[in-house]
């Protein structure tokens, strides 16, 4: 049987783009609020401050262990509406696709979307499709963009950050960059490389509870950890001592990066969150992330300074003291 | 010189992508919520309904007569949210970016988006930046998101129409289209084909005002005004007559269209808006709509009928009388 294919005139803003969506996407992701063939979704919000986070996913490849272009589109724009110290509620979803990609492919991603929307209790509303020629883009790309609600008191601005501040991140690092890279690469390991893509929606309980003393959140997702530490660094006017036996970092991200010659702490990660928070709360906290199966890892990896401000550095596991830079050039492209 | 050009590391997250933000977006569109090295942005909202609309543009070529992928990917989406009523607030904008692309263009792109916005009083509040190889995308496709406020009141869900009500249309229809299929081809006509590209806000205060009155709006954009309106007709489950003659068609869309076989109602518009209205409040519409430049030929093009529901009837210039279907395959590919 001929495998079904996107064509053009999907992409025509006519029937056959109605037909796709109607078949592909409103059975994916029916909800009383989503509207597919109207402009926009409209919805009901109380008085209050809101969060919106946009990203697009170039991913590839599109199908990898632990996730697909799918499922990471969602988690990535969650997550930063959970940074944002956001509830998820809202989700708009926009596609470009190259003329000839599978249906079922499409059917798959879709799939994936509505799966992981569902266990975030996050709404697909409103969406857009786009079609280009053979050759104009590489498979699939998808926009998402997220509203969430701020409750009142809530405020995740690094300038919160205060020396004293301990800083925790939520689990093992560096296992979606090993991932992508072994799938795209064909590399094998004994153990395989298995993206931690996952929507960490369950933090907001948190920030919720520990207002006062959760400072700050950023998820290490392009760039790694140690660019988000820098990011923060030069946003708080604060120094950041970082241990680096501390840091969680599982078997074969440790074999397969001293191999490639690559540093887990510049790779990416879709699952975790790295946390600010006073020192009084940090035992509490700590103790509520090791109950969520998502952050059970968690672990206290260094602490804020008030000398070499906007500098991160680093303890070696030899014992040295250098600084961690943020990214430099190119680690591995299209990672999300 | 070398001219500068967008390289892989601009999308690594790290420094090059930082200098980048700061370079081109931050300085083009600098506003007080805008968080550029953040994961989002927050902003305060009052208690009530908000929409909520996001589109992808792949439009090429990437600057055209009347605008850029830039500009129209601002008045894209402030028109859909107009479209649902809403006053356009906030707005995403995600870039992908193919690696080798100019940096002189993204930088006109960039400050075409702010001009658009400036005027709309849209605030870009937050982005993405993505590069992939060259090869994997057509030069830059640009995704906007945007959020607008619904007053009380105010509802432009098709249902609301009700046979006797009658259809405008804002304009001449079939300029943008052509103006890309012109740009492209290389024709060339005595009046030069320029897109209608504009950002339709001062719409809003005619919603505002003529809350009963005017039932519902929609941007004929992708598969044009006849796709359009058998949209509307399928969802209100009403039955529409139009007249040829009274959709207000230009001298070079009518000539070119004639010439390459095309039909105006098929064509793409990109600042033009279609109204269902109560026959009573009709006239008082029709003449603030001609206060407004934007809107200025504005014309009663036909109406909404008990028969035929779900259907277009168009009565030709010949005096015929014959359905007019929606958009079937492809038109001009790549229009928006």
């Amino acid at each position: 049987m001929k495998q079904e294919r996107i064509l053009m005139a999907h992409g025509s803003g006519g029937l056959m783009s109605q037909r796709l969506i109607e078949e592909i996407f409103k059975s994916a992701w029916d909800n009383e609020i989503m509207a597919p063939m109207l402009d926009g979704a409209v919805f009901e919000i109380p008085a209050g401050r809101l969060a919106m986070s946009t990203d697009s996913f170039v991913i590839t490849p599109l199908f990898f262990p632990g996730g697909d272009i799918g499922k990471l589109s969602v988690c990535g724009t969650v997550n930063d509406l959970v940074a944002c110290g956001a509830h998820p509620m809202y989700l708009s979803t926009a596609f470009i696709i190259e003329e000839g990609f599978p249906l079922a492919d499409l059917r798959r991603i879709a799939g994936s979307m509505a799966a992981t929307a569902k266990e975030t209790g996050i709404k697909l509303i409103t969406g857009d499709t786009k079609v280009v020629e053979k050759g104009s883009a590489d498979g699939i790309f998808i926009n998402t963009t997220g509203i969430g609600v701020i409750k009142e008191g809530i405020d995740l601005r690094p300038s919160r950050i205060v020396p004293g501040d301990l800083i925790i991140v939520t689990g093992y690092i560096g296992d979606h960059g090993l991932s992508i890279l072994a799938q795209r690469e064909g590399l094998r390991f004994s153990t395989p490389a298995v993206s931690d893509c996952a929507p960490l929606y369950q933090l907001t309980a948190l920030t919720d509870k520990y207002q006062q003393a959760i400072k700050c959140m950023r998820d290490p997702t392009r760039g790694g950890l140690a660019t988000v530490l820098n990011e923060i660094a030069q946003q708080a006017g604060a120094g950041i001592n970082i241990t680096e036996a501390a840091v969680p970092v599982s078997e074969v991200v440790k074999g397969a990066s001293d191999m490639l010659g690559m540093d887990p702490l510049y790779m990416a990660n879709e699952g975790k969150m790295v946390l600010f928070v006073s020192a009084e709360a940090s035992h509490d906290i700590m103790a509520d992330l090791k109950k969520i199966p998502l952050t059970s890892h968690a672990s206290i990896i260094g602490e804020v300074t008030s000398t070499a401000t906007g500098m991160v550095l680093i303890e070696t596991e030899l014992g040295a003291r250098r600084i961690l830079g943020m990214l430099e050039g190119e680690h591995v492209p299209r990672i999300c």
